[in-house]
């Protein structure tokens, strides 16, 4: 898997990412769109959602502090989406966490053809039918392999899926399965940060239309640069601060020599 | 006051702190309250602000960026907050500065049991039927002595009272008083400051019955890691971040040895 | 032009600065106007947006994610200043970009009479009646000179147009040009520093009645903590810290000895 080569596409090309997202992590996602060398767009009202998907390289959809409103809008982009051609990004934040979540995020995936459905282990083991529990936005626990859980839900979806943890599993509809092996555990203490994988993974979709490898590729690059940033900062906003500017400034060669993307 | 033993409970237990609050602040809340060692949620749909607010430690309104729609949330998951036994902190962010700012939180104030009610001199002072000026969200002016404005707003709420300021005042509905006397001045000059300390104040409280020992203990803590920011950072956004990173860092022994509450 | 001598005005007089803004870069916007010496208040409840319109020092109104609901707030807010004589910033972020943003902005100067219109070549270029091109809120294109587009909308509108760039161009109603040269290539890869320029702009606006002169002298100032931020931190969220602290921090002696405005 060319992982560096995706990300130099992404910065030659500059792909603009429209996100209709959360208002805790907003501008985290724009900044490290930015930083990864894309253009984040964010607009949310109903009335121009879609004419700004329609224009974009990738749309990133993220139910953090859903309502009911904002979910018409993202089901009206990412229907312009797909009739675009552009690739949806759906980060399942509290699936399971509430009965909204869950049936929102649902009615996501029923009204909108997703490129990547993303979340930790919980959300995702939610959106599978397999047993979870959702603490705020913490996973809690699952029954289930993780890589089965995965495959199953990307099968049923059509849709690559993520599960992010220590080990982040990536699975493909027709079967493959990715591990990345890359990140840090400050990473888990520092919010944020999945909201953030999914702007990285949207910039990736832009540029490469495997989604199960841009998706395994977005994270590797994320997690390299979470590695380099921890080596300057142990606290989580000196940390994240870090996080942001190593997606900018980290070199292809970096991401030569530190991917561990397996499968 | 065992203050760095309910620090200490905060982060064995890590309470979800529920917050319905403000744009502007929304991401240091929640980052504090990860500092702090407790998990954030921000939730605010009505279609889900009371199912959330079921399943937390604690409960935090910040009225800073207010709607009438938002307000309805906060009320809801209020109402089943206090059902629930979960304790409900209201941050009164601009009472006096607008009539709907003042007559929000009263409504607030009518419709949910508080634990606690936290807002600078003017903003209590107001809601406490003094005569008071408050210019946007900054304190301009009060008639009167702050810890008996405290005591009288205790009194007639049921809940702990704290008004914010150089010497921080929390007054019991019973009648006790503390003064917590730790902070910066850097504090002041820092967007947010305020609206962070109501987060950590819903993280003590959701580990201490006694909420107005709970909001003192929080203040110390939360203003040692001030002071200890302020050894590191000369400017606001430097400033803002080693705050944080503070909290997170601090050890039981720094809270033993520099806390200072008097009462 | 005595720049420093506005700065000092600023931070002496400490006006309120109302924002009706986006959620993306609503900190920042927060934090530059307290970092310059000025007061922030973010109220965007059409319930009391006029109310608090009518005790500021300045409105700055940005369409970043605008929705139809936002811009009658910004419509009543700016209607009551126009009222109280109190200057109205318009960043129309996004102009050309969608036909919301293009119709909303044009609505905006319709109903609201404007101290000051700013944004990007391409955003200024289609409010101007110009060919332009603007991709997300990133200027793509813009046909005809800079100057002469502003010099036309100020004509057009009434109010100083400011067209932001690696030379910034301020143009009077009655005529006058400015440009201003202070600024850093950084500045443009990072989120949020053209709605924190309005931030700057408003609170200059506030205490100068040329709003050409405390336009250019904002940006002045604003581009000068920037020059001042890129000598010490080389990527973005470490620079925009940096930025905002410079704001804080620069002498007026730094203002005199580095000012670069032309006319």
């Amino acid at each position: 898997m060319d992982i560096s080569g995706m990300l130099s596409r992404v910065r030659e090309r500059k792909p603009l990412v429209h996100h209709i997202t959360n208002w805790v992590t907003i501008y985290d996602c724009a900044a490290v769109t930015r930083a990864a060398g894309a253009l984040p767009i964010m607009a949310h009202a109903e009335e121009e959602a879609a004419e700004m998907a329609a224009i974009s390289g990738a749309l990133v959809l993220n139910i953090g502090t859903l309502t009911p409103q904002l979910v018409a809008s993202m089901v009206s982009a990412g229907k312009k989406a797909n009739e675009k051609g552009v690739p949806v990004v759906l980060d399942a934040v509290g699936a399971g966490a509430t009965r909204l979540r869950t049936e929102k995020a649902r009615e996501i995936m029923a009204k909108v053809k997703l490129a990547v459905i993303k979340g930790n282990r919980s959300e995702i083991g939610t959106l599978a039918g397999a047993k979870a529990e959702t603490k705020g936005v913490e996973a809690v626990s699952v029954d289930g392999e993780l890589d089965a859980i995965a495959r199953r839900l990307a099968k049923a979806s059509g849709a690559a899926v993520v599960i992010t943890g220590k080990r982040d599993v990536v699975a493909s509809p027709s079967g493959e399965t990715y591990y990345v092996d890359n990140g840090h555990e400050m990473m888990g203490k520092v919010v944020g940060t999945g909201c953030m994988a999914a702007s990285v993974i949207g910039a990736f979709c832009a540029v490469e239309g495997d989604y199960a490898k841009a998706a395994a590729a977005a994270l590797s690059c994320y997690g390299i640069a979470g590695e380099l940033a921890a080596r300057k900062a142990k606290a989580p906003m000196a940390f994240k601060s870090a996080l942001i500017d190593e997606v900018y400034s980290m070199e292809e060669k970096d991401v030569k020599r530190m991917a561990k993307v397996i499968g």
